[in-house]
């Protein structure tokens, strides 16, 4: 393997000492970016692009050559698992994505397809293993998938959804038919995530974007667990490092204490959560990911550099910050507010990091 | 005026001790019920009903016909202080309200009309005293308003949004206007508020929408702060008993406990709180309103109770309780589970309210 020339996003996910807080964004591959919109287009639709390896790796490599960013992360979507498993994911322009089958029933649970991730996802591998290549050495890739619960959703509301009334109806009602379907999908995930790592992600991210929709108990019962149960089959290291995996539940601010002791090296934290107390509540359990509001980036630079400021006064001295966004990017966002952020990371960071 | 002949709800507010823990639902007046929907025809466009103080009174006697409710709530919407302000408030069907005008400039802001609530307001003070009367001493009556920030949200994106992204853009660049805004409704709900007091309400509730897409940061600054001018303002008594005013923000819950602290005499909570956690974060400082998710209404009956006697047993023993569903009753719902829901609350909760 190629050596790795910059660390800094692994260290701090561990808690190792770093020279200054590193930082990525979430969607940093996305439509904000110009050359971004000229791939897609030329790819045809999302979907093409996500399979397209040498294009996913285009597009996960240009914010690389705009901003120093620490990290690169696969693109891909989060719903290749229940495509894979047979529910036939398709993207209805401005409408989100949708699925032509549900899983509404016993018999819709036992039709989805077994699968194993490296035959019937591929595709996700060889753009895994082609990112890294073309990489070489100069940031760690992250690999991804949506969490059992955030899967869950969109299998069993048909797509995007407001108040989640059916999957909730069928986890207050149907508690055996939700738990099975998500136990399937914890299993699926590990393997697929799995699968990444032995590709050549070096970090890994579970994606909860739902599981704040839940109620408290909700959220420990039909979220919380199916993460933990992934997190128990992941392998430990990638490249003879430890692997650090990152979990991120927006909204899951209020839970923040049970998901810091889920197994997972680092919890991610959206904006409406103040990183200084999250940092008290966690102490050395874990390392925390954000947490900037995604439509700063539409203020001008010197409100940005401010935010960035006190953000990286609110959580402090040492190491265990990955500077990141609340949440993904936003279309729209001019190019030249993302160089501001990254370089405000650069430059106010490095005060936080000197040794005694 | 008439004697009360249930005042359970203002004791429970008020932290008083009572018999068994009160109960009703935010947007009890709905959709969900066939006659409502009856009535919503008869009268024509969703604001005609608001204007109409006939029959805004019959859509809120009608939840109390059905169920034993232990309060009645205005029916009216939270946009009636911007409207009256000349923004131009209409509805297009399953798109939510939208303004014809927006606020965006120091221009815009100074565009807005001066209201007085008795003068421009007055079809809601009319529907207040004509529920007041109606009731006869039945329960007590809510009014309401939405918070500034609520307000100013619609008022700058023009209805409905997904990110905020414009009003958030003027908070963090423009904090001189924001503010300025903030300001204007904030004197314009206290006195909209004490208007209704005046007409009749003997409670009321301050609905913070949105308060829940802020920063930590952001919501002290934006939200809370202009809820606290309008709580200093308000009257501290309605019919010779001391006023409770419920504030609630959605998604508030990492903020409870400066929320407590504001100047109300209750806080509601949605529920991604548990309201075990939330009982003794706030302790004596106020009571709790919610906390059931309106989604649990779609479960069967049985589901429903099992869920009711969770959150009893998780509030515990005492007053300080007022049962609630965590937001609005959602459309769709059978009114018979809403039959389930109450009963339940009635039948589980005097056990906690037992003298020793």
């Amino acid at each position: 393997m190629t050596e790795l020339k910059n660390d800094r996003f692994l260290r701090a996910l561990l808690r190792e000492p770093v020279d200054r807080t590193p930082v990525w964004m979430m969607r940093q591959a996305g439509r904000y970016l110009p050359e971004y919109r000229a791939t897609r287009q030329q790819a045809g639709s999302f979907l093409d692009l996500c399979k397209n390896r040498e294009l996913a790796c285009e597009v996960t490599m240009q914010p690389l050559r705009r901003y120093p960013m620490d990290a690169a992360i696969l693109f891909s979507d989060i719903l290749t698992v229940p495509d894979a498993m047979g529910l036939g994911l398709y993207f209805e322009e401005g409408e989100g994505p949708r699925f032509r089958k549900t899983v509404r029933s016993e018999a819709d649970l036992a039709a989805l397809h077994s699968i194993s991730a490296k035959d019937d996802l591929g595709y996700v591998m060889d753009a895994v293993s082609t990112i890294r290549h073309e990489l070489n050495g100069k940031v760690p890739l992250i690999g991804f998938s949506g969490s059992p619960w955030t899967l869950a959703t969109y299998m069993v509301e048909g797509g995007s959804s407001k108040d989640f009334s059916r999957i909730k109806t069928m986890a207050y009602d149907q508690p055996e038919l939700m738990h099975g379907l998500l136990s399937l999908l914890a299993d699926a995930v590990a393997d697929y995530l799995s699968a990444q790592v032995e590709a050549g992600a070096q970090a890994l991210q579970i994606f909860d974007t739902w599981g704040g929709a839940l109620s408290a108990a909700g959220y420990k019962e039909f979220s919380l667990k199916y993460m933990q149960r992934i997190l128990s089959r992941l392998p430990s290291e990638a490249d003879g490092r430890k692997l650090p995996v990152i979990v991120f539940t927006k909204g899951g601010g209020q839970w923040l204490s049970s998901i810091a002791d889920c197994g997972a090296q680092a919890v991610g934290i959206d904006w409406t959560t103040d990183i200084g107390s999250a940092r008290a509540l966690v102490g050395d359990r874990v390392a925390l990911q954000g947490n900037m509001d995604p439509m700063m980036l539409f203020a001008s630079p010197e409100r940005i550099r401010a935010e960035v400021a006190s953000i990286l006064s609110g959580f402090g001295h040492g190491t265990g910050h990955v500077f990141n966004l609340g949440h993904g990017i936003t279309p729209g966002v001019n190019p030249d507010h993302v160089t501001a952020f990254v370089d405000a990371v650069a430059e106010f960071s490095p005060q936080y990091h000197q040794q005694d």
